[in-house]
């Protein structure tokens, strides 16, 4: 066995297996994920999507990669409905809104960032918007025109897939058939220029009345939505890159797009390992704004939601989204989060013991094994849920110890504790929920259940009665048990 | 005497005078800031420009003027030394750090974003980049070229400032001579390609180890420093809009640049008002990394640089710029920094007394006339510390009011609160520090002072002694005044 960042296996949705993953340059790796479309508050299925591959980041970085991470702003060229024809998504969004594009844009684009930066996530290396490379895409374009692969009709370039399939194989990632798929269309208003059903816009002719629009060599016009990703992969990861990711509704034909336009343009397979997260349910069902069950990141956050029993912390979520496999769909639910909740502060509480455990000379558990068992769940396709399991592992061990029924050595304890730090906040990315303000609390606290405890001791109920009312006023409930009081927000 | 929306008074660094604003387009004002070159993390000074013009777009809103707040990034094209020759700041960071270019730009427009909310900043309405506007440069170099105001020359263009002094006046805005200029500018390596020592360029031929450029009509290269926001401010706010902004260091070359790339391309004057933040010193010393008399946003947040006392809160600093005119130098200090931050608390005090204020059936204070005097500061020329002394005036009147010195009737009192509230909290942008768990922190320590007062009485120093001890530990501070004990943090 070598060592854990040789040992890492990655379900590459392309082979549709797990491989070992194998980095194109060394310790360089490099990762694109498909970020999102800023014409509306970011939903929580896209959430999940960028808290999976910012796992996925974290621990690629915690093994020792040095990762460039791109995840774009799709801020053009998005039509309704992911369709070939119809209006830029953006575009709508600010007629409907009377705002210019890059007002709608600006403002989703906050709300986007300040919304991860609740759930912790890190910012990427990176972050390309796709109005910032149109300069990019036309030469792109240009390239795959060159190969013969696309084809301009009235200002608009398709990508010629009939063509294109005749000597690579389009639907590799998806699994789907190109007579299949031909089969299964239908023709729409405005789609005549192509020359078959299946191709796709790499650049659109802007008619007078579309806001958003470029000078090209083919006329003025705007790009097609699945250039964008290939163009700024490859300027900042290059033709051939390590990872893909995105969330599995962009499988087709977003990304099988992307693979068609890199091998297009340059030959080159783009992608080695294609990632995809799945998707969230709400109750049991597909969430659906028609039907109202839908909930946003900020409803979650406040609890203003009629599906909600209570307000969760973003950390709390990031923990039940870590608590499912990327891979696995994950229903919401205030029973699941609630139970979540509890986890996690038990698991906080154990990280917190751990410090206190005592020492002896010899260990009676296996460190080593435990800590191999963390990277093993990681390093089996990022499986946090294991992961999670055996961290709760280490927690009954922390008070196996504590209770006396286990023993462990100075340096086993060190060990584990610098491991649990790093796989607790670094790789799964949660943390502490006090604040500045709840630590002067803590210690205060302590001075007042040692009061409340004195006016017991001497039975003077007018003050134990006056810190019990307080303290309610406070939010703050106390809890009576074996080991002395303690107290928690209610 | 009109709305005070009529009567907005703004200095005009173009004209010298202070002048009556009239937008050009009714409600709508179109506002733009010269925004960072994101190579290093924001200074101290950028960051009282961008807040003299939060508070700009603020006070414009709270109007009733409807404004599009375009501040751009600067991500390429800007120059060591604001020279024509050089290194790109950008790309010779990436170089030093062997980085992507755009992995310094998201580094630091993500600390530039963090910093400027710790302040309390509201994001502009469109944050557009240098490199995201590439087509839109080259388009208005077009358009100059066509107008004979720029020539090209081994794939780099530059502007013709003699040609275009002989029709405009380049200098009108810094009040520079052309003849003084031309008397002062040395021969410089690589500029003898230009016609003139003033000439700057619009488009650079790109070197072969020079990494951010992309195609045009005159080669590969990049834009200039200065056409960006001349392009960018064309696109979002139009050929000619109301209020253009930035620091004093900007007003010469980069915004006497834009005057003439703008009326060059368009014939028009590009901006109507042209506003300038004044530069900060550091204790009576102009700020510079080399003597070491620096200061970074963080230090002074977290107190660690020696030229500090202690922290302070993003938002005191805020009020501590508050409390200078934007067109006056402000020097920082611990001193000055101590003034503030007990002016803040006051203040926030007198808003928190104002509600208690009882009232009677007239008032002997003339709430009318002291909000016509906070529209009266502002109005003429953003005056905020004028405001703020009107508010410590209104803090008076409360303090007045409580000792039934004075008297206010319920109306005045609601409309008191209601253009306090307006002005501290919208119009300053200030807000209050205390967070959840200080609530919590605030209402236990009534508490413990009760308890603390009750040992006092039955003269119980041991239990008085133990609430000294943890409160010094939790870093709680107690005062005892005339009106009972108070708290603070030490």
């Amino acid at each position: 066995m070598g060592s854990p960042k040789e040992n890492l296996v990655i379900y590459n949705s392309l082979s549709r297996q797990k491989e070992n993953f194998q980095p194109l340059h060394g310790a360089f790796v490099g990762l694109y994920v498909c970020g999102p479309t800023v014409y509306n508050f970011v939903h929580l299925g896209n959430c999940r999507t960028f808290i999976s591959f910012d796992l996925v980041y974290r621990y690629l970085k915690h093994l020792g990669f040095k990762v460039r991470y791109v995840r774009n702003i799709t801020d053009a060229g998005h039509l309704e409905n992911d369709a070939e024809e119809g209006e830029d998504k953006i575009a709508k969004k600010a007629r409907l809104e009377q705002l210019e594009p890059m007002e709608i844009v600006q403002q989703y684009t906050v709300d986007f960032h300040n919304t991860l930066t609740k759930f912790n996530n890190i910012p990427p290396s990176i972050e390309p918007t796709a109005t910032g490379h149109i300069l990019e895409q036309i030469e792109m374009i240009q390239k795959i025109i060159a190969k013969g692969m696309a084809y301009e009709v009235n200002g608009s370039v398709y990508f010629d897939v009939q063509k294109y399939n005749s000597e690579e194989e389009y639907g590799e990632l998806s699994g789907r058939k190109i007579e299949d798929l031909v089969a299964g269309t239908r023709d729409l208003d405005g789609q005549e220029e192509k020359r078959s059903s299946l191709d796709f816009a790499l650049w659109k002719n802007a008619k007078p009345e579309h806001i958003m629009k470029w000078t090209s060599p083919w006329g003025v016009g705007f790009p097609g939505w699945h250039l964008e990703c290939s163009a700024m992969s490859t300027k900042y990861l290059g033709e051939q890159f390590d990872i893909h990711g995105g969330g599995m509704d962009l499988k087709f034909p977003h990304h099988e797009c992307e693979i068609a336009q890199g091998k297009a343009a340059t030959g080159l397979k783009p992608v080695r390992y294609w990632m995809h997260a799945n998707m969230l349910t709400l109750n049991g069902k597909k969430m659906s704004k028609s039907t109202g069950n839908t909930l946003l990141p900020a409803e979650l956050f406040s609890g203003e939601n009629d599906l909600l029993e209570k307000a969760y912390d973003p950390i709390v979520v990031r923990f039940f989204m870590m608590q499912a496999h990327y891979r696995s769909t994950l229903d919401f639910s205030s029973d699941a989060l609630n139970a979540s909740e509890k986890g996690f502060f038990r698991l906080m509480e154990g990280l917190k013991l751990a410090q206190e455990m005592p020492v002896s000379s010899v260990s009676s558990v296996n460190v080593n094994e435990l800590i191999s068992q963390f990277y093993g769940a990681m390093n089996d396709d990022f499986n946090s849920p294991i992961l999670i399991a055996h961290l709760f592992d280490a927690v009954k061990i922390v008070h196996a110890v504590l209770s006396k029924n286990e023993t462990i050595t100075q340096n086993d304890k060190e060990l584990l504790l610098k491991e649990l730090n790093a796989f607790i906040f670094d790789v799964l990315g949660l943390k502490e929920l006090t604040s500045e303000g709840d630590k002067s609390l803590e210690i205060v606290m302590e001075l007042v259940l040692q009061m409340r405890q004195n006016a017991r001791e001497t039975k003077d109920w007018t003050t134990s009665d006056a810190i019990r009312d307080k303290l309610a006023e406070a939010g703050i409930v106390v809890k009576d048990g074996k080991e002395g009081a303690t107290w928690g927000k209610g």
